[in-house]
């Protein structure tokens, strides 16, 4: 149970979009009912069942910028912008990850690359005055009456995709790599930021090509999924190669190689194989079990 | 022929991402057999085949940054970033577009989103000081010691899909919309940007729900296309409906209603119909064909 007496969890949350250009139902919704996210720094708190809990705006500090989540019912829910940019470590990320409930993954996402990006963004990139934050956290506004300008927050797609090559026998194997520092003996899916001008297929063609001297022939999209670290959209891709030799980008990653069928099998079966697999609730899992599945 | 004596016409462009990182290969690139393509502010000078006219460095204005496109072979391309942000309106974007050559869409786009981003982040969002170009325009870093900030060129992730309604006889019908302003009768498939914590497939069915109050079962990703009006990356998808009842967001759209099978390929075949169809170098267009075609 929460301060306010209500249970903590909550699964579905209404982005009631409308709210966030209407000042009066904002402030109305920001009275004795509201939720605030339980946040330190990015970290949010959670029970027993990895469900995030929740507050009421009193224990927010009195200064601090408040971004508009959305509606549990009538009920506002809030997230607090910290005072200034906080530097989470990966370890701390993939612990709060890995207790998070599936089902609020998408709640803390937004809501964390939101105060995030509001925190990093308190001046305004063309003309260097103060911004003020504004409807309910979707925007913040300069300050400067000959400037003006309003900035929003961003969301940077990513592409990530497994990579097949075909054998003469039928057999499968699958493109891998490891990025460099990665810990233990960790291998996914390549991935990389989409670029201006690109679409998805281009990006995928271009990464893989870049990091490890593959051409891919066909590209398929699979599934996507936010990261919010800080604020990311993974985009899901497949794709069929003919090129068996790898030339590896030194400076991306640590190593990339083919594995066969079982060797994937096996590492994702739980038992210990030849590498680690990527964390069941990052999408490169769900990746590499869709191309065991022939998905 | 540009004032350099070589052909116009450039295709392909390698963007040579390990050059960004090599300042003396990006200096050494920038001699005397670098391109400079020609802007006018963000309007390009196209040549009879809608072909992008390049020039030499020596026409850049001599303190203007300077981003680096890619590699025409062993040649540099470039664009200068302009002084101040360009305000172009949307006629005259579509003047360009329009009459641009289908092959060299993506590289306009990703220069134009470019230099147009460079432009107005001449500040750094963190702390308000200075912001200087770096890794050849695919980076400004803030001057402030205190700081250290860096800041990355942004693509906007935005949805676009044809919703369709199955009918008990079997026959098919698409949800299009007009948006506010919109030239003539114009209608074309519903958009919005993906915001933080969501999936594509989430953001789709928020979307429709938001602007026609329409519940979607399926979602399915199509395609996408870079649009650098600024700077999105259209995600087209589709998908399948049971409802019929349309409540038009008013804040956002003029109209939004079902069309039929017959009405829509009569406006697709370019015969004047009941509507006019999105123009034909747009996403949009393509996943109306999509459509028809039951792709
Ligand atoms: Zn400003
Ligand atoms: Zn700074």
């Amino acid at each position: 149970m929460s301060q306010t007496g209500q249970p903590t969890a909550l699964f579905e949350l209404d982005r009631a979009d409308h709210v966030r250009a209407d000042p009066d139902a904002l402030s109305e919704l920001m009275g004795m009912r509201a939720r605030l996210m339980k946040l330190h720094g990015l970290t949010p708190e959670l029970d027993d069942n990895g469900c995030i809990k929740w507050g009421s705006l009193t224990e927010a500090d009195p200064d601090a910028e408040l971004v508009f989540l959305g509606l549990d019912g009538d009920r506002g829910c809030f997230a607090a912008v910290p005072k200034r940019p906080v530097q989470v470590q990966r370890g701390e990320f993939m612990a709060t990850i890995t207790r998070l409930h599936d089902r609020q993954f998408g709640i803390y996402a937004g809501a964390r690359s939101l105060v995030d990006w509001h925190a990093r963004h308190r001046f305004c990139a063309q003309c260097g005055a103060h911004t003020t934050i504004g409807k309910g956290g979707w925007q913040r506004n300069c300050v400067n009456p000959d400037c003006g300008a309003s900035h929003f927050p961003r969301t940077d797609p990513v592409t990530i995709m497994t990579i097949e090559r075909r054998e003469e026998d039928g057999s499968r194997r699958l493109l891998l790599g490891r990025g460099l520092g990665w810990p233990g003996n960790l291998y996914s899916a390549l991935a990389g930021f989409v670029e201006p001008g690109e679409t998805i297929e281009e990006a995928v063609r271009r990464e893989v090509m870049e990091e490890a001297g593959i051409p891919v022939a066909q590209v398929r999209y699979l599934a996507s999924q936010a990261w919010p670290m800080p604020s990311q959209l993974m985009l899901g891709c497949t794709g069929v190669t003919f090129h068996e030799h790898i030339v590896v980008d030194r400076t991306e990653l640590e190593d990339a190689r083919w594995f066969s069928e079982e060797q994937v099998r096996e590492v994702m079966s739980g038992r210990p194989g030849l590498f680690e697999a990527p964390p069941r609730y990052a999408i490169a899992h769900k990746l590499l079990r869709m191309w065991l599945e022939k998905v």
